[in-house]
């Protein structure tokens, strides 16, 4: 079934204790689609600037994914440049661009409409909730938030979890929305707000997935250099819904053998800096990496 | 096979959301030895003072603990009040009053010196050392550790390092005593120091074993009411020893069955003050659990 994927495509600089990359291609849409691409042709939803590199919607097209719907616009790309800490878990932003982004306002081309999966990348809620307006038909809708819509746009937020499916978010965000210490207990809050389905990342711990069938967790490929973990979350995020819409299923077997999937491409995603990680990574590596994870968690 | 648990034994006063509870019965190897004593009888090495309430001595006997080990000096009990944050992951320590562990040397009774296995709880290095010198003939030592002897007594640590089969650290002790911040390649790099298998404890995210055989992950058991999270990890640890030192085998699917049984004892331990929920653990509900966990990691 069709599956669209709506938010961020950017041209990034980012720096890592791997080095250093500028001008490569970022954004959570970009993670998402290509990671999605492989399982399905997703339809990617975005806006980038003049300036953007033809040879990256070449990219797009050549892994299937349907960018009809990627605006171009006279302006610059969503320019965003970082620098990770040695953890990898924490990041300064050095700059922020918005560009074309800035006043962007989704608008889904007629033949999109009725795609059956949607994935609502990390975006504000606001611009959530318009892609949800034009798209009543929708049968499972999955949203990726953060930190700073919790803290800014709560409102908006929580509009917008009542209406969903599945919301992706990271632990320390599901104590943040839900106002619970344990983790099972904030999904279950989350839960009672709207979305059937809260899968909780964990980083270098995994995800756990929530539902009314059960409770499943997948831990994280045990990769070690990570060069790049900018797009795991988006990637993880990618894959799962791509998985889904191939299957034409939400059923809670699919949904744990969705987030393996989002665990394996997720840990190619932080191999590399930008995409090439995920893009070079082919079935039969895919396959050995989520036989290795179905190992480290046999007894 | 036997096997000997040594540690401290110690009266807690302990303050968390969940309330108050005073001079109530603690100690790694309290919680250790009682774990154990579900899958064996564990000899308990430690001391205590002449004013440690006999009816905990008789809670160890009725449990199958073998107490001849447990020396009882005139003096003070050893004695640690402390105050856990909302988020369990960090408390303060109120008070220490070492007592006569102050000065313990801890001398093996003949008899038990022939204890093939031996789980060193997270005492001062130079004491694990000691214990070492008079075991020989020990054919499957683990030793706990924490962040204090990381950095106060690394010498000491380094040397029992070298000496034992199984280190127990969590993940910040692991970066920090690695210099590696990848947890697998923390693991490699200790391993590397001696110890054949490296478990890492993540705390809510559960632990992960790391073996030359390969590496396996089991998750926390998803507790929701956490009332004090005092002697989890010497819970787990000591469920582990107990049950390998029944098997007498630390072969891989060995040590997977003995973390499961670890994370699932230490559900019960977190679930109540002091030692009573892990006293009131019934093999059926322990089962229960430990087939929970198998369903959440299955796809």
């Amino acid at each position: 079934m069709s599956l669209l994927i709506v938010g961020s495509v950017a041209l990034d600089d980012i720096e890592t204790t791997h080095g250093k990359a500028e001008r490569i291609l970022g954004g959570a849409a970009s993670f998402a689609s290509i990671a999605a691409a492989h399982f399905t042709q997703p339809q990617l939803l975005g806006i980038v600037g003049d300036d953007f590199p033809l040879e990256h919607i070449e990219l797009f097209k050549a892994r299937g994914v349907d960018t009809q719907a990627l605006e171009i616009k006279p302006g610059k790309t969503f320019y965003w440049a970082g620098r990770y800490h040695a953890d990898f878990m924490h990041r300064d932003t050095l700059l922020t661009e918005l560009g074309v982004f800035e006043n962007w306002s989704p608008t889904i081309p007629e033949a999109l409409r009725g795609a059956a999966y949607v994935l609502l990348g990390n975006i504000h809620p606001e611009l959530q909730l318009h892609v949800l307006e034009q798209m009543p038909g929708a049968r499972f809708v999955a949203c990726d938030t953060m930190n700073l819509w919790i803290k800014t746009a709560r409102r908006g937020l929580n509009q917008v979890i009542e209406k969903i499916d599945l919301l992706l978010i990271n632990d320390e965000e599901a104590r943040m929305l839900s106002g619970e210490v344990a983790l099972p207990l904030a999904a279950r809050a989350i839960q009672a707000q709207g979305p059937r389905v809260v899968i909780i990342k964990r980083g270098e711990h995994g995800a756990s997935v929530h539902t009314p069938d059960g409770v499943f967790y997948v831990p994280a490929y045990p990769v070690e250099a990570i060069v790049d973990p900018t797009g795991a979350g988006d990637t993880f995020a990618g894959a799962l819904m791509g998985f889904l819409a191939s299957r034409d299923s939400v059923e809670f077997s699919d949904l744990c053998q969705g987030v393996v999937q989002g665990a394996v491409l997720a840990s190619f995603a932080v191999e590399t800096f930008s995409l090439e990680g995920l893009v070079a990574a082919r079935p039969q590596e895919i396959e050995q990496r989520a036989q290795t994870l179905a190992r480290m968690v046999r007894w």
